[in-house]
């Protein structure tokens, strides 16, 4: 965890106080079933509520350092935890964490905390996505080149193009929820699972309680396939804002200038070069893409532990619970800022759209030769010839445009007159469906 | 793909004889489309399924190797298939892959591949968890050790540890069902997915014909995210595969024998020594799993294309296509078998639970001494005296069980009774609860 | 392993018979290493190395078939070759293997494998090297902009770009030879590495005539985390092969258009869009690079075997062995051909140079603003003023260019006159120390 | 970074006030330079030395605000570094930095750090070979159970295995010297690598000054390949790690015990079952060296920058950089703990060596009936025979060792006397050779 790449809140979700406070409910809620089952005293639950809601109301450094201290004898973190904590609770702190192991409590600990990370990343996404669905619309007739293999192909919207991240980023919401839903579960099943020592009834209470569902079959631990799938997802998401960064990287680059990230009086490009304006944010996010992504791997090794768990998956989870969520937050927060304020220059797409001499209307003029009559393999070499010709000679003074090379193609002339050649290659229609696909993920009728 | 661990059913998906009859298929059903909307020559649809039908019907090796010449010399695949096809159909051919760009072939055929993929693995689940729910049901009450760090816990029984795969299969069965709906989607939309010369509606047609639904916005492309995220569901599932192993690798091992690979007759386990019998199945998942696992990463990767698309994915689609599904899916039946056929030792689970003097039970005399009224602290020490000398001396002549032990501490004897203890002690209230849990899973009511 | 991306000269290192051969090899050797000691009859190894040199000399597919055969029945594949190999051997056969076990041969057969692997690696960087070097110095002096963020920088020329590849892809040839030391060790030490059966000198005598290093400690096998660096430098090279295909995509980009792959006649670009050229060799590498890269998570995974070895290493290595190298060199081949063949387009380079309106030349201003006597920042405000007012125009009709800007400017005009403005500018400045880095990486004076 | 798996020493490399004191004392030296070759006046570089030495030698969390300050508004953190350095040095700063860029500063920066690191990494493996050449020596001669696939397979020694791991930590260290000297070059060379407006000089200079190498060719940047290759040698080291690890953690198994992790008195082993001694530290270290591993795939992604540089590698470095180098040198030193004070049981290796009836000794028996003329699969039958028998009545009251059950097979009694069995089986034979192995790595004449 990097400060400069964590916002607060996700921060505090993975904090010592935080843990402890989850640690302390799932402890209280548990001894309140019990009572309730007549395992333990009613008051000793009383007392356990009382005297721990007292001590974790206000944690302060002091009971931090204490309870590293009894971890670093014990070498136990939720002895320590539970040892300090009796110590506001007095004699009935005998009946706290009655038949449980330590797990019941880490594991629905991290579950409530993957949670909250989860809803945090996934109002992150909503966010974005309230970016993303304005600068679309606002875009959404905004004529742009097309590009596939980097290589003008034919003219499309910058709304379009935006329109495709919004849709990317609505299958990640549906992602995450199902992630969230992925590790939603709690576990108070004892060392093995089997609840030899505490009664199924006082899961289904701390669940309850929670907003989690009951784990179906724990060993010791929640199964890790579960926190697998979740790390994967975030990997997915993460390889999401990477595509759009790519996107914003390549739009901005000296020879394009389509768009740019939103340049903050007072700053500075370079510390050599005053004339930099790079779009650093983008390239931020590519990078903490493949960190996010990297954090999936040990989660998939996390999941083959041995027989009814062994605690190497710990140590990862330590690790990648907070950096993966709190680096992904992050990522998400930076790309909706960048989305939310990019600069965009509709007269230089324009530029860009032009500056081939035609050639990217060379579809349509396919299709209309072969709809003339030609075959398509003739067609295919007539257009190609034109197109390559116009290409070549792009800012020589002999340069001539794909149109007129059309024309004075025998092959193409003798099929298709100049009005007709106009006609196939009008940009209008490049459009017509524009408002259509927008609907398909917006709603609403197509407008116009 | 190693012809080792394939399964002819996978590998044939993947075939060109299969990409080449689903191209035939997108276009056909795209050309009747056309005609429909009046955009080509009824007769021309005809034409085209009829002249493709004969000529795909039944590719030869020399017409896999015209399609490659072709490609030699274009250097494009469609294309060359494309030029193929139009030698069986004549003129109209021209009317074939109109308004088309060669990603709408290539992606929707890729879709049906993954999802006919995807059916093979739901069933090798499927299959997998008929084995598993029946041999959890076989050993629902036989008793075993549990263990934790690979250390004797407490007693569970062998049909619960079975159960928990049992419901991570499920899961993985749900997330192969979502990856499944993840990547079955059908584009048809131009060169950059403006629709610009094709009608939205011959991609519906399209799309219903063959099952998939129609991707919102596709770019030149179906977007990668889908395909990292189906990449990402057999990662998780391969390292469910892996935990399982691991599990009958632990159980065979010399020193614990409670579960053994069926060894077939005339089988040989070391070229050395002929005493062995290794556990080479589970071992072989094991790596099998690694495979799919690494995967993942490439497609994650792959996400991040430039602009409306570049085609770096495609050689890694190439590849990890098919060689994840074919390797999941060889696994997949590989542990069905195995499960299906596992030596079980129920004796010497008795045995290995017995092995320990009685110190499986601590938590259970820890629970009644703190119910007697001792404090967590005083009866956690006076447990782990017991246990620690009972351990110390395990198969020595001086050795004591736990039991007696705790008879001889007089803080223990101070507060319980030899009755009390050996209630406390009872194995029969370790499974009180099993039965419960198996409804959880298997449904119905708890039995017994 | 797909064939399109396969030569024929690293698959035939992986096959069958290959395989078959060096395990004879193996065996032969280590016969005439106990017949020198007198383990075994002399005339036991010299009927080995007959009949078994006949039998493998041409090995037939119905070799392979009886193989496969005897291995389905034994479930073990060196037993399988054993029996085989027998048959052509006699009542002497049962002298071969005397001692060893399996991985004593599969293990050394790998490394003879994965050094002949290497070596084909090797070669393809040499030729890679050639082909780079050629270039580099062909524009060793060819101006072009330097480029950070994707946003010109300051001019550098082509050949100095090349120039950085060489230098990378010396160092990939350092790695690839340390790679191959790394694997190039040889095994027989029997079950569990304490040479019980077998004398330390039959290794040191198979080690010496396959040209490979006695491996110090054995276990069962050689031990993982040599193919586990070796994989990862695969791994490295890729992401450098990778670099350069990056490179070239952007040279290519429409609006760059600074390189390009050559185009084949009669190559199609698009099978929509006659006009294009699409980079797809490059794009081709950048996914080669993706998988190559992904192998190398398995191979770490491999390393932790468990006690003296288990066998999940293994179908891990009957994949990636074969399809990381394979992969690779097919990677080096068409990299080299690409970079051989690339087109270049100088003048183009000098338009993008200029495009800009000399704002390129910004940190050479800087610098003698302050040798002039301004404050770093006060003359990095003055420069970055000009700089983006000049930016900003682009294209217009009142554009200005950087140096007008600068002139017009009160604080710069009063410190620095038009002619010093000049000198400041001048480009030939850029290149002035361009020989001596390149007579860093290819020796010799600097030139001129 | 999360500190209960962190060292100071390790975490002061890569804390704030370092950098900055490196930072500085490239610009110092890069100032004394170009005061040497008259770029600068000399007493610039004096005052430069002077001031900013004052500055740095005492970095307050005021300074650190400070420069984070500067940076909010420039949004560059060298730039806002060197402001507030020259507030410090008055109004020769403007001297400062002159000609360089960034990335000449942060990564020749990045190369002191790394090296650092590499040196503490590889003083941390020292200190683990010291501790497993001890423990090797210690159990040269202990009898132990060989195993492979966790089978019981021959006899080897407790130090033979051991000294497996002093020859792979030997090797590691080798890599880890590989790995410092790819990262050990300085790169002064400005904006794009050309040396436009720096000297050459300059940079011999402080790269002398630094103890690094000169970069051959960088071009914004120090090539990322250098890193990369870093990365992946701590995750060959971390993959030895967790070898050693899962060996200790099978070898304190309950069903095998034949080593334990030192148990501290106070420590606790589990919550609920105070009879628990878990491999925590062993299991800890596994997932550890999972996270290390994960680490190597976004280094290896960093490689491919796009022209002379874009920054996406920087927020990876600032995460994988520390996270990478402190858990791994964690890492180290808690093995080496473990390890120095493993506390290993002989009686119990002897007692799991004899536990399987004596058939571990199947292969001597092999070739001594091969040696007395039987065929090699005629001998492997009835040597498997016996062993199976033998196998499947252990424990059990008709329970007879595999050397009855041989002499009670008329195959082997009809070529072998009780005798030569006797012979043949003798355990004295297993060891001959371990002294040689132990010279072969530990030096020294073989002993005894």
């Amino acid at each position: 965890m990097v400060p400069r790449y964590s916002r607060p809140e996700m921060v505090a979700i993975w904090s010592p106080e935080t843990r402890f406070r989850i640690w302390f409910e799932i402890e209280a809620l548990a001894a309140e079933a019990m009572a309730a089952l007549g395992t333990i005293p009613a008051e000793a639950a009383v007392a356990i509520r009382r005297g721990g809601s007292a001590k974790v109301a206000t944690i302060t450094q002091a009971d931090l350092d204490r309870i590293d201290a009894i971890e670093r004898e014990t070498r136990h973190d939720v002895i320590a935890f539970l040892t300090w904590l009796g110590e506001g609770i007095g004699p009935e702190a005998r009946f706290v964490h009655q038949g449980m192991t330590s797990s019941d409590v880490l594991d629905t600990c991290l579950a409530v905390q993957m949670t909250r990370a989860a809803d945090l990343l996934i109002a992150d996404v909503d966010a974005l996505l309230v970016a993303l669905r304005r600068r679309a619309e606002e875009y959404r007739h905004t004529p742009t080149i097309g590009r596939s293999h980097g290589i003008h192909a034919e003219p499309t919207t910058f709304g379009l193009k935006l329109l495709g991240y919004v849709a990317e980023f609505e299958r990640n919401r549906a992602r995450l929820l199902a992630a969230r839903a992925e590790v939603a579960t709690c576990a108070i099943s004892g060392p093995v699972g089997t609840f030899a020592s505490v009664d199924p009834r006082m899961e289904a209470h701390v669940a309850k309680h929670l907003g989690l569902a009951v784990e179906p079959v724990s060993t010791q631990v929640i199964p890790r396939d579960r926190h697998a799938a979740f790390f994967c997802a975030l990997a997915v998401v993460a390889s999401g804002v990477e595509r759009l960064a790519t996107e914003v990287r390549h739009l901005q680059r000296s020879e394009v200038r389509e768009a740019e990230e939103f340049f903050h009086a007072g700053q500075k490009g370079s510390s050599a070069m005053p004339h930099k304006r790079n779009p650093v944010l983008s390239e931020n996010l590519t990078g903490l893409a493949r960190i996010v992504r990297g954090y999936a791997m040990p989660a998939l090794e996390n999941v083959a532990l041995w027989h009814e768990r062994d605690i190497s998956h710990s140590s990862v989870e330590r690790v990648i619970g907070p950096d993966a969520t709190i680096t992904l937050d992050f990522a998400l927060m930076r790309l909706t800022g960048m989305m939310d304020k990019l600069t965009v220059y509709p007269e230089r797409m324009a530029e860009n759209l032009e500056s081939l001499g035609g050639v990217v209307h060379s579809q349509k003029v396919l299709l209309a030769l072969t709809q003339a009559g030609m075959s398509r393999e003739g067609a295919y070499s007539a257009v190609q010839r034109s197109a390559m010709a116009t290409w070549q000679k792009l800012g020589k003074p002999d340069a001539q445009d794909f149109r007129t090379n059309l024309l004075a193609d025998p092959e193409v002339a003798a099929c298709m007159t100049a009005e007709a050649l106009d006609r196939a290659m009008d940009p209008a229609r490049d459009f017509v469906h524009v408002d259509q696909t927008f609907a398909r993920v917006l709603g609403g009728k197509p407008q116009g």
